[in-house]
């Protein structure tokens, strides 16, 4: 049940199915010189669209746009402000709400800290709001970094290493340009610097060189089944 | 050059090729029983892709949500405000601008007049905050009422009817559900209604059983190559 | 029943006959060379009070700024932001509202796109927020442009032409200077331009050389005539 | 040089003779049983029309609506948020700012605590903005309290008094509705009570049975007085 | 009863002694070349403990930071906007109120007249907002004033003058450097200055030279009575 | 130089010697039913006015009220908005900055997530916007966390633990009531869950029964050092 996809009468019988909608969150992000921009919400919206071919879930259209700090002067990232996404999720979550949905995952492929927070703070605010919901907030990275734990070689591997390197192999290979180069940046502690490229030449974290789109096919599998047992145990989940 | 597929070395490189782009907005929005709900975004985006393999432009990822104040009670229709929507479109904006962008086309495919009216409204704060840019709103819906008028028979089509069906069966036939049916709604003049789906049934504003793929392709022909005009002639054009 | 003169007593007496109350919206905008610059609001405050003396309404003092967007840059145009105008709106319903007042006629004088998006809007989230209200936005030139199109030679007459120097004429003779001078301008489609001006020499959009104080007469009595059939239904409607 | 009177042309020649510009800021606000609602705009408005007759000054369209805090639960009373006013007011001196205005004095002939002070918190954001202007705060009633204090005989008169009675019997000796019951309200010191017209039935503060329209008469003529030689003292004004 | 220093389960205690808790406001804010930065957070902490001692009562830390517009400019001072103070006020009234207080009482040590008004202002909003509360605002400053006036001999006398200098001379004698210098500033009336340190070269309005700890020590404890018989009156207030 | 308490004249001397000012964010927060709410605050504070007492640096008085996402359910605990939080550090750095503060260390006692993302988002903001400033944002318990690791026999103590319970004890025995009890709580992963306290009943993370105050005093005494290790750096520090 892609929403993108649905007619107005789809939506309607849907509801009738399921009252449990994901929201995939993603970034126009730099991924080093080999992945593409928009690698964080490819691999959102797959695994969600996989997940929704085996059970009940709607799967809203991906909200393209992040907040980026880290990576706000690579060429290429558009960063939004916290403010924004969080205004952006809450009208969705309000719209769909009106709707009859009640059930709300939302699925980050971005894992920025402030991006991460600034959706859990909304989720908060939402969960105050509006008293009949349940909302979660998941990291699709943290899903493929501990799901895939056995699959990869590179210790930590965060941002176009091995296991996004990986994944885009299998799922995209044609948006992969050449290899990657292995990079683990080091800025100062504590401190807010100006131009965080001058501290991060290649806009990677970790090893892509490691990368095969079979560990990329493994871990997205490993992630989909993961996905599928938190949204099963979601529903089921009550507070009393 | 679209953003979703471009890696951060590319973009770098094509912004020696050009320093416009194209951000595509539309909607999550009923379009009748027959039409996807993503029809406003895949119209704009699609002709934004095509003008793109034809002169150099940078393409962002759609934008999926807009603001639907006269669908926004049918199922499946998801509105956001329209001040979040301005929020959005500056924050995209000043980061483009930020790594070189001056030229910006905002393409919407979603038509409604307090969306639009929004759009516009952010463009003018923006130029009047960023002194060296130039800045476009056009409604992508325009450009295909304007362009088809030789094409399509019904008088007055507007949503979900003759030109939207046609195009939909054009690009992606799969998402089209039946027929549709011919529907011209009456709201009472002047006032705001709570519930706008007691006075429009179906969705639909204009006539898509007048649809055909053929007149979709002959369309998006027309659109594409305005498109590219006025691109042409933006990049051209200087206040001075 | 106009609120600037009442006392609280004669307010108070006021809810007894009716809970219907008309806000007119109007600007501090350039009227060509020949207009005052409150044309807009003159002709919404006019009919308003002349509506007040025949049906029972309440009638709000003048809100005289709006916003704008394309005289903007001419000199004497007052613009204030969306935002501004709308919270204003809301703030004043609000407060209307805590006193018993539940039928809202927005009359807006000032017909600029921007500013009555923003006013509907803003109805939109009054109505959404406050159960017991009904709403109404109304453009005061569309009244008058519908009313007065066999009383009007002028095609495409818009600003500061043939209806409102007429209408201005007729109600304020001492403030017409001169007869103005006819004027069609033409701005780039699409593009948001910085100097509207240098688009608008004269800041007339249609032909004051063709405006009598007697079309003004019979355009202003026919505007008057349809407000009042428009309250009185509007004071009937339900949605139910 | 009223703007509200005035054309483009005209205001582009004031422009030549003066960058000053007054904004008069009123109410709609109860002001017993005997005065109209709109007692603070009116008195504003006549002041500054009454000086511009004198001094070359540019008087904007009265801001008929502010914020009454202690009037909010009489009925008649309108009451916006110190938010909405103080936007209000830096949207129109921006507006103003652009055309070539520099100095700007806000009359607020409504003089409640919290009104007053958003104005004043408004005016040095301003000031803090544009670094060219000059802007003063001015509380009408305070003027005419101070000048009038020979002529007046009640103590403590405040609001819909002795001061205000003779100047509307001056003014606008119509709108006059009977002569008003003397009162002297008492709040409980600290506390922010719900319903204030439980302390405080008549909306009255002061004396209106010692007014006189001659009283009205003189204190207007000393308010105009001290006005312009104020507004003569802030154009020669100058910080260094 | 002061939150600083209570564990969760004693406030859980509390809960059944008393619903009062007492907000303390204060500043940072230039008091002289004698006086510390924190004169007016100190004086209203230091009353508001004082009184816990005696009658069951929470106090909250202080808010250390105000709106300071006249001493903006001077070194030392730290303002914040009013928006963000009345923000500040409401977060943590809504958040205390949902653990089950319902009296709140704002004390504030700083007695600027934005920073006042802003403080009633939000006051307002939060009895609008929460039906079951009282909530009321005090001066610290003028409980002294009024209660101090047979002990204090400066006439006008107002910031880090005999008053303040006295009291800080009991409280903390080792933050008094030297004795201050008697200034009665006179600024332009109505004029926003842009450096009021020009107008006000020691900032000092008074006298401290006049100042004893033994007129602090006796102004305290009045104002500690004062306070004590205020929040007992409040307890039992009901504006029914 | 404890801005709490200097006068006018001592900060400015101040400003000859360092640029470098210290705001020490803490939290009214519970910390279990043996520690105090202050618990964060006072950590913070007390090793910033340590570091004050032997390298230059201004302190500037605590932020007592913070972002408590967890413990917001947990009596006595206050939570304002990440936005609130947001604003009044933007204006505290913005009001230093006028006064020729440019390097500034944001020290926080308290560590949950999104109180941490709000300020170092914030500080983002500022860097962006004062073009001369440095700014850092430190997590007070993480320097303790790292520092102490020898001392602490707790793994994944947290919250009111061996480490905070051990730094009370050596600050302010006083206040510590009790030695609390060991708890490790679970929360579902993913879920914003409405009622924390449900999933953690003593509001302790970590096993407060291992704590000592010879543990406390050795902590206070590496993050000390730590910290002026850190601000002596930051001092030196330049992008370029």
């Amino acid at each position: 049940m892609i929403l993108e996809e649905m007619t107005m009468g789809e939506f309607e019988s849907g509801l009738k199915i399921t009252r449990t909608v994901l929201l995939p969150f993603g970034s126009v992000e730099e991924h080093g010189y080999h992945l593409p921009l928009s690698t964080d919400t490819i691999q959102a919206y797959e695994v969600a669209k996989s997940a929704a071919k085996i059970i009940p879930l709607f799967v809203a259209p991906p909200i393209h746009y992040g907040c980026c700090r880290s990576t706000s002067c690579h060429p290429g990232t558009i960063s939004i402000t916290t403010q924004t996404l969080q205004n952006l999720l809450k009208d969705i979550v309000r719209s769909l709400y009106s709707h009859g949905l009640i059930n709300f995952v939302i699925l980050t492929g971005h894992a920025g800290g402030t991006h991460k927070m600034a959706l859990i703070d909304a989720g908060e605010a939402l969960v105050a709001e509006l008293l009949e919901i349940k909302l979660a907030v998941l990291t699709e990275y943290d899903l493929a970094y501990t799901e895939g734990k056995d699959i990869i070689e590179t210790i930590g591997d965060a941002h176009a290493g091995e296991i996004e390197t990986s994944r885009i192999l299998y799922l995209y290979p044609d948006l992969v340009k050449g290899t990657g180069q292995r990079e683990f940046p080091t800025f100062p502690t504590g401190i807010i610097v100006r131009n965080k490229r001058n501290f991060w030449a290649n806009g990677v974290w970790g090893d892509p060189t490691k990368a095969t789109p079979e560990k990329g096919r493994r871990i997205n599998e490993l992630v989909v089944r993961k996905l599928i047992e938190f949204i099963e145990a979601f529903n089921r989940y009550s507070e009393e």
